[in-house]
């Protein structure tokens, strides 16, 4: 049994944009050489999800128009009142409420079974990291454990 | 330590459609024989999840209300023009924007503890196999990881 | 390799209601004496959820209104309907089919990495056990697996 940890450094482009990072799970799988167990792939990011879906490119403008439906970017959130907020005001500080909401019911991380060898992604499943902020270097893990 | 994969084929009958799966999970963690560590409950498919919540039958009415809500099955999806799509296009497609966006919000796995040999579900959580899309054969995984 | 479970017992005031947890996670790790692995911090409740996002108090207070507007308390759910339910029928029942429904889309657990001995909680991650229902006595875990 061992776990092993990968970091992932990208630039994201636009928002939200979804990043399909199921290549690069699938090489630290391998790096690892974990056979059974699973991999852990996690956003070190409050304004970015991870999140298995297809990457159909036509059902990802679906996605990013239902994501600005549930929070759209220039709703009213208290949080973008930068005269009134005292907490985690910084020089970089964005309004980035409709994000944070977002992320809230998409979630931080995923968790994948590895068997035999292989992760275990059904025939249409790809793993994304999602950026719902605005373009920026960003930070994502895998953790892989197993034997 | 060790890590044991269990598969389980089912045939869905409508959809939404929630099975509960908590009788199956259990079986599987005692199959294992781990008394301490975890199982990853892990769907194969982007459209459908795997959550935990109460099997009570008005509840589960209301589940598929608020789905319908959030995301209805005769809405506008881009993925459904399968005249403009040209990816994943399958003898088989559906028209099933829907079940991909309502599977985004609720999620591709579970993870549940175990201690000394009980699967760590409280007394109200039960955890469903969920379809969104139509009745179809369908795969559900468990992994179930310690030792 | 081990795995080492904690529970904290906690009663909440409110709801919802959004109480950060991270200092007792990252202690949890810390007694586990885990370098390498991940934490699975797990709600025993279906209408308690567990999430990672920032803890700024007026984002908070976004958030509470956010749920409310995706499933709003006063909200017409049958499984609020006591006269014609017959299943999990309690002395203590309480009408909270908006609680079931917004825990749907939360989730029940989170998984985090630990590398070298540190929980991977990013600059602004704190992790959150969320009351949707009403104010009880109420139940968290923590399972840490690792070398």
């Amino acid at each position: 049994m061992k776990a092993r940890a990968f970091c992932l450094q990208l630039n994201t482009q636009k928002a939200p944009e979804f990043i399909d990072i199921t290549g690069w799970v699938t090489q630290c799988v391998a790096e690892s050489q974990v056979r059974n167990g699973f991999a852990v792939v996690y956003s070190k990011h409050t304004t970015c999800a991870v999140r298995i879906n297809e990457n159909e490119p036509l059902l990802l403008q679906d996605m990013a128009k239902f994501l600005e439906t549930i929070s759209p970017r220039n709703g009213k959130y208290q949080h973008n009142d930068f005269r009134a907020r005292t907490v985690n005001m910084n020089p970089d500080e964005s309004p980035n409420g409709h994000a944070h909401l977002q992320q809230l019911l998409l979630g931080t991380s995923e968790t994948i079974p590895v068997s035999d060898g292989v992760v275990q992604f059904g025939r249409y499943q790809s793993i994304f990291f999602i950026e719902l902020d605005h373009p920026r270097p960003r930070e994502v893990m895998v953790q892989v454990v197993g034997e």
